[in-house]
């Protein structure tokens, strides 16, 4: 799959009183960004959900490394990329960089949950052929 | 209904660059103090949804004045308490205090919520009986 | 002052249980918007506290109704415009419709803020003519 | 250093659409127990950046791994723990659990952190000995 990017700018309320971005909004945008990827490729999970009866894309791990930090109106590129899949979960690498300089670098782990019919826990499911192919 | 109150530090990702918390947050506090001092007294919205059919207790109307910035690592009290009910609607008002000076005064109005059935679109249900009494 | 408008896709991470916008974020929007259209006016925040030695444009009041709950994936319309001001406060208001419906229709009351030398107190400080003139 | 436990209670606002918790709060919780952790140990950060001239203990890595969901109103212990330091970075990590279920694994990779006097830099300086001994 090709990389999908965006811009934003930090928001005053993303920042925190380091006057830096508080950390767990970069998630945030690392979530956002999957959701936003998997939908610009055909893979919206509110069409998924429908389409395949799972519950979502729920995380399996999720990783962060820190390079430079983003301050409140620095414009950053998000950059996300389903890398790689093995077995039942596929990786969302994600890139944060700020004028071609890297501040992020992190991952997300993810599968196609369902939930059990008689427990109602979450199970990852195979993932359907069109995506597979997809990811290449 | 009686007066529902409970302490909170404020923490370090709830301030932004000027050191004050972020104001959305307060919100924040107040649909859990809300949702909290519910279930305190017998109405916990998990409880309600299930007994009721209804969807949670919807906003209508929320409200808030600044009177002093509360800082990280502030210790505030968050007193809330059900002041009246007028029609389909009911009033939450909150006050939030440190070392006895108040910092910040506000309401929401929230409902019963339902969703229609014909058309999805939510409405306020009439309230519970049960309710009524409660808050006399 | 003219109309300060943006559109938005509601995310994943802003709806609750219910499906639909956590309240609070409702008000993180508001945040944004204020900022944004205050540094589109020439406003910006960070050089306002640069040139002006404010601490920012503090929250007096705050307030919003809600007419129409937004799902996850709805595309909103913010809108918001410095509607008056009154002494050493102005009065910010958004409205946030969806296909031409009204969702949201909120107000911020802010100040231009200065920590005071001795008490370290906030407080409102004189507005700037050009303020006062832009806003007309 | 010993184990800092506390308990939290899942809020309404902490879910998302899957009614399970949306993962960068849980991220927002790891770094509120490390703060009070630290704080519980002497080392608040507060006290540290006015003692020590630093900027707060900035983050270099994070990660978490998702074991079970967790849901509005589960009762959780997040438990956390200094756990070994290397060169110029401390590693603290935190398991989140309910009913003595692990739900989250996960760890931060921290500094004590400076700003470069020419540059505005962030940079890891040198742990103190109180908090190398205090580690142990």
């Amino acid at each position: 799959m090709i990389q999908f990017e965006w811009k934003h700018t930090v928001e005053w309320g993303e920042c925190d009183p380091a006057r830096i971005v508080f950390y767990p909004n970069i998630y945030r945008w690392f979530d956002k960004s999957s959701l936003d990827m998997m939908r610009f490729h055909g893979f919206g999970q509110a069409e998924m959900i429908e389409q395949f009866g799972i519950v979502g894309f729920p995380l399996i791990e999720t990783h962060a490394e820190y390079k430079r930090p983003m301050r409140w109106n620095d414009e950053v590129i998000v950059s996300s990329c389903v890398d790689s899949y093995s077995g039942r979960s596929f990786t969302i690498t994600h890139k944060i960089s700020k004028s071609d300089l890297l501040c992020v670098l992190g991952y997300e782990i993810r599968c196609w949950g369902r939930r059990e019919g008689d427990t109602g826990k979450m199970k990852a499911s195979e993932m359907p052929d069109e995506f597979l192919r997809a990811i290449g």
